[in-house]
């Protein structure tokens, strides 16, 4: 039985910590295999100029190379927020078997707020989900994140 | 009002025919900006080890990398089969404003067959839909790649 780690979400939250810093959305996974860390990845959209550059699927992808394989059969995906429906269907495609996320995500989350597709008995593979690991410091690092957005803006555009 | 235009199928159709040469599900996609194609892609999952490496994503990506931004706001995407779930959020994500695709995929397809998420008006983007065009060329490539496999696993395992 899949138990969550946390030592491994908080890898999440360093990687979420890193895109905070470069000004991209705070979001960060990492993909663990037989106890280690083979993937990490951190939302890179705006400066790959690629909007399929996000953290689950950069991890993924570093997961497969450390792996050379692209399935990721007894891998687990721990990810700070929610995955949306592209991550969802990119942890589907790389048969991950357990995925682990912090906080929801209302507006875009297809695991468990607007679709539970990684439950979904009508695909070829089916994911086992827990919630709710450090969901306080990885939905506050967003908070923060969108804060900060919005009071440059405002300096911007004159705004008081 | 957008009007799907053939030709760009049939270059997408060129794709499919790209992977069927190399042994890859034969899945083609192309992404066409005012007219030309900005890019192109064919499946590869075996051949990067990835399985993200679908047609779309990759099309997408030389899109975005042509045009040098993530939103591909003007962008039609052809492809030669229903996208499945991790495609369809991708096309989302990338703010594509018209698909346009061959056959459905009852078992995975996610714009029509198993969910319609590129038109569900709760996420932040909807893309419009165009089926059926070049489909029977589009499935017959699939039946063909298909039907060889079983042939090539049957002479392997030396069943008659």
């Amino acid at each position: 039985m899949f138990q969550a780690d946390s030592r491994f979400m908080k890898a999440a939250l360093v990687e979420a910590q890193k895109a905070y810093m470069i000004g991209e959305v705070p979001i960060g996974a990492v993909v663990v295999h037989n106890g280690l860390i083979v993937g990490r990845g951190h939302n890179l959209r705006e400066h790959l100029n690629d909007g399929i550059a996000h953290a689950e699927v950069l991890a993924i992808e570093e997961a497969c190379r450390a792996l050379q394989s692209w399935r990721l059969v007894d891998c687990d995906l721990y990810v700070t927020i929610e995955p949306c429906l592209m991550c969802s269907g990119a942890i589907i495609n790389s048969r991950i078997k357990n995925v682990c996320f912090g906080a929801r995500d209302p507006k875009a989350g297809a695991t468990r707020s607007l679709y539970t597709v990684l439950e979904d008995s009508r695909l070829n593979h089916q994911v086992h989900v827990v919630e709710g690991v450090l969901a306080d410091q990885s939905s506050q690092i967003m908070k923060d994140f969108f804060k900060a957005a919005r009071k440059k803006r405002k300096i911007k555009t004159g705004n008081s």
